[in-house]
């Protein structure tokens, strides 16, 4: 071994630099977790740590991500119960029987039993595709869901959706020349994906005027675009209901969508983790892709899609739990021992998040003890999330120069900003995007951490940002007090 | 919308085939859940259905992967309480109290609470790089491992450690050129991974004689042999101890290979995993690389270090809660913040995995309530996997045709399989390698599941295959006598 020697060593050059890295990583943007959210975490470090501070708020509130239970949204007490069980199996032996019936409900009892009987223990590795018996009730779920069969084995449990998209994306994508259309805006999921993976995002725009309506025209033209460059496009994604823009596609539209892609040889990935949060039951309903494909006929009973589901959204919002799964539809079979072995590597989905997965597929039903109180919660839940999706958008269409269109579904309002011109020039010489400008300084100014338009993707020249209308309904008169204040400031300050 | 057309859609040909997928997702191999133990599925699936089988046993044993839980090893139920209690905080309201502390211990409720104070809800995303509480508890229990400072902003939680490996990889790969040094035999994540990531493994051979030890000339070699192909050779992975191979490096042996890679500019992944799966503790104490670079003084203090660590091994064994941690020493804060960006992507780790981390950094200490009872599972654990790895040799080595190094750490033996010709020769006939070929045969006759040793890879024309000693004690001795058996039989259909 060499003696060390101090002079070599003064200032070594570092192996791995920020030039010599994975410039596909390097490309990555993912502004949910950007600029907003890390001056957002520094200032609730200055607010924890000083008794005097700068600001004129206490608290920051997190609007950039869709995390209920951040914001104190309680969770499901059922689900909580059967997951408190499977953790200490000694809660079951039948010494402990009286003590544990005082404080659990006999039907998360038998719920656990039944899963620790499937499961074994939560602490040991599962199948790599997630356990069969779960597998399988997700499978009635989606049969119950959509009235057609649904196949355990075409189903992958997942850790959240954003897992199982990678896994089909990192399949799919062949060559730097593949492309994927993804609506603009969208959950920069996908573009983070796609620059990771080094494929072309191929935009079609959703239509702001209409509700973020879907077009037909758009997606012609925006696959059009895509072939003219070169790209061998392979697949679509659709977010509905959308991220961050809300909407929920007609069946008529869907099909439109199915047929497009039948005609054009492109596979569909349906990110759908919002199907259960739809505030416009009658008009606007939720629908699968996988039902409407089945609902078409023989001409389509070979489309190939893949559905993403997730225990992060809905009413659950166990977004900690890193739980989800995706359904394969007509996916080959070797396609299907790939995605698996591909799992296998990464062992499995942690079982906790497979149990609540097992238990959004398969909540009480009436007659057992706890469904009076599932059902009370979920309710509570959903209309307050109704009441705050309206409260929030007339709270944004009353300030000037903005418009924002109601939630049809999901957890999210996408606002546009008509900025005066001076607010434009100080953000670009600020080195900032407009949308982005405008976001911190609400941050500085409130305590609200939204998301600017900018890292979704939005027509040139437009600025918009996504918040959650996720905060507590009795902060939420304040907050809209709040940013009336911020927002009549900013633009005086900035005023043409 | 065009009509339905049945001859158009007679048989319209897949978008997504075989041929057409991500080919390096193709070229991944992944033998610890590879044929054999989809073939361990399939008897499973059989015994299970059919009264009058065909087999000589009655289960399958799962010796082909390190899951704990799997083969009825008791989770620590300290661990496992604390888990309960931050699952279903209503348990920690006061009007609980009485029934709650007569199921859990004082010193798991506080535990509970505490967590819960500064996490929140479980149910929530938390930090994308892992919860700061968490990091900062695993910032001191490495500082007292080590005895020298960490840093939780240099902590990444993940889930698992095969999640770390592959996020650091993925950083370190720029170009299908670059050459990444792995052990051989090495633990298949690492092959998978660089197949994935389309970069080029450069083996090192373990050296079979010397209990699998390292040799620097081999280092060396395998060095030179890379970049005379024109690699670029920037990381080097050490799995200490080791997996397959269960052996232990010495500090000298470490001090050489740091010495190695700071003269050869290449940076260090250090695989942790097994650090207190020690069976030799005083010839072969574990040392971490941390340690050993900080006291090699001044000439090694930029050294740049990855190194990896799990809830899955050790006496914990909570494999399916996909927990773990990496800390990265002097790697470049523009890298630590891609890194972060990258794990935002992802959301975060599972917010349990995390809290199993925590409790395995901060087990209870001397005067707490549950001190005895954990330090006694811990103990009782590992004299059992002690004793479980010494007659697992015993009875390997008394086969003959084989020998089988001592374990002096993790959880796998590594025997060598002497084949006769003729097994040999059935072997390629049946398309198999000799050892996938006996170790089918293995499966068949007895019902236990290894590893043929090509799946780890081996020196040229020799035949291995990794067997974990997880089994029950009780079921060792029948597993022995079993083994023998098969094996006799085995030699006698196929003698020379």
């Amino acid at each position: 071994m060499s003696v060390s020697n101090h002079v070599q060593s003064a200032s070594p050059a570092k192996i791995l630099t920020y030039e010599s890295i994975n410039p596909h990583v390097k490309r990555v943007e993912y502004a949910v977790r950007g600029e907003l959210a890390i001056r957002a975490e520094q200032i609730k470090d200055e607010l924890s740590k000083e008794n005097s501070h700068n600001y004129d708020f206490d608290a920051v509130v997190n609007c950039n991500i869709g995390n209920p239970q951040q914001l104190k949204q309680k969770p499901i007490t059922f689900f909580r119960q059967v997951a408190s069980l499977t953790e200490y199996p000694d809660l079951l032996l039948p010494e402990n029987r009286e003590q544990v019936e005082a404080l659990y409900p006999t039907d998360a009892i038998e719920r656990a039993q039944k899963l620790l009987k499937e499961i074994g223990s939560v602490g040991a590795y599962s199948h790599s595709q997630g356990i069969h018996y779960i597998r399988n009730n997700v499978a009635k779920f989606i049969e119950e869901r959509d009235g057609y069969p649904a196949n355990p084995n075409d189903i992958f449990l997942t850790q959240g959706a954003s897992a199982g998209v990678q896994a089909v994306l990192q399949l799919i994508i062949t060559h730097s020349n593949v492309g994927i259309m993804i609506p603009i805006p969208q959950y920069p999921l996908y573009t983070a994906t796609l620059a990771l993976y080094d494929a072309q995002p191929v935009p079609y725009y959703l239509n702001e005027e209409e509700d973020w309506g879907l077009d037909l025209s758009q997606l012609a033209s925006s696959l059009s675009v895509g072939r003219s460059k070169g790209l061998d496009v392979r697949a679509l994604v659709i977010i509905n209901p959308g991220n961050p823009t809300g909407q929920c596609l007609t069946e008529h539209n869907m099909r439109e969508i199915v047929d497009f892609c039948h005609n054009e040889h492109i596979v569909l990935l349906a990110d759908e983790v919002y199907q259960t949060n739809i505030y416009q039951p009658d008009e606007r309903p939720f629908h699968s892709f996988k039902k409407v494909i089945r609902s078409m006929g023989k001409k389509y009973e070979r489309f190939e899609l893949f559905s993403f589901h997730s225990v992060s959204k809905g009413m659950i919002g166990e977004c900690g739990r890193r739980g989800g799964y995706y359904e394969c539809t007509n996916i080959d079979s070797r396609i299907i021992e790939e995605l698996y072995k591909m799992a296998s590597v990464s062992l499995c989905p942690n079982v906790q998040g497979q149990i609540m997965v097992d238990l959004m597929v398969q909540p009480p039903k009436r007659g057992d003890k706890s469904y009076t109180s599932y059902q009370k919660e979920l309710n509570e839940i959903y209309e307050s999330l109704r009441r705050r999706s309206m409260k929030l958008s007339e709270c944004f269409n009353q300030l000037e120069g903005v418009t924002c269109n109601n939630a049809q579904g999901s957890m999210y309002l996408f606002p546009q900003l008509r900025l005066p011109q001076k607010a434009i020039e100080a953000a670009h010489q600020a080195g900032k995007k407009p949308d982005e400008f405008y976001c911190l300084a609400m941050l500085d100014a409130t305590g609200v951490c939204v998301v600017p338009g900018s890292g979704f993707g939005q027509k040139n020249g437009t600025w918009h940002f996504r918040s959650t209308f996720l905060p507590p309904e009795e902060l939420l008169d304040g907050f809209c007090i709040k940013l009336q204040k911020f927002h009549n400031e900013f633009l005086e300050k900035y005023c043409d």
